[in-house]
């Protein structure tokens, strides 16, 4: 698939089919994942893959009772193994480089058939205990991966071009 | 382009030919951006797209005197109008949904033949008063964005898999 239909066409999937995700396809997604750029080529990304089907559940438990949390055939804890390193422009490098290679992670799925969704609402010291994950690493989001029920491309909600672009300077 | 291949060619470009970047090629790329998940459909991205050569060169001095913001015929400041929301998870949400947008922009440019760069390396403050940016915004990366010299993708040092997968638990 096209880099731009891609994009167009990923949307936040949250209801999944029940049929498991083939191996090559998870390996070409965590590829996908795996090459990204981050601040430095620091690479802090650390991706724990999911699929026993107790313990999604434990992780829909986590995550406010999402119920397709469970559902999902995969459910993806990106994590971030990190020192805290802030760039300096201010900003800390781990969210912007795990959600990077995250994304890629999204559209690498979308063009293979399959959806995926961002979930951002979990508790991150439950989510840490099931997974044994040690203090120091964060986990910067959950992601589910599975074939959706329905394929079909939504029009996005955005706002206008002109809502988020301004030329040469802000005001 | 095929979006893995997309996701394979995209390499952080830091010389760039001195060749214009077409209006509607800048126009999709942004499409691409505008396109982007983020939590709860914030959509607190804004870019401020700067081509003139005068603010070019004063946002090559404010980030560490890079060279290749000055030649890059266009120079993207990736802001964020936000309130700071922090999810459930612990995380900020701007520094991701900003991320997100930036990914997508970078990779459609990647599909058009196009090079860009995230900039991390940069005084925030200088780069908000030279753009006439509100004290509330935040910049989250500066972008370039023009024709590569180079167009060959090089091979990517990356961790392997198995430095950055683990199944079912993290020990």
């Amino acid at each position: 698939m096209n880099v731009l239909e891609a994009i167009k066409t990923r949307k936040s999937v949250r209801q999944y089919l029940d049929k498991p995700v083939e191996d090559h396809h998870l390996e070409t997604i965590l590829e996908a994942a795996r090459l990204a750029p981050s601040a430095s080529n620091r690479q802090e990304w650390r991706f724990v893959v999911v699929r026993d089907r107790a313990q999604r559940r434990a992780l829909m438990r986590a995550a406010q009772n999402q119920r397709f949390v469970g559902q999902a055939p995969i459910v993806i804890a990106a994590c971030a193994q990190t020192d805290n390193h802030v760039m300096s422009c201010g900003q800390l490098s781990y969210p912007i480089d795990v959600s990077i290679a995250i994304d890629h992670l999204t559209l690498a799925a979308t063009g293979l058939g399959l959806g995926t969704c961002w979930i951002g609402a979990f508790d991150e010291a439950a989510v840490k205990s099931l997974l044994r994950i040690p203090p120091e690493v964060r986990v910067v989001e959950l992601v589910t991966l599975g074939y959706p029920t329905d394929p079909a491309p939504v029009p996005k909600r955005r706002l206008s071009m002109e809502e988020i672009v301004k030329y040469e300077t802000w005001s």
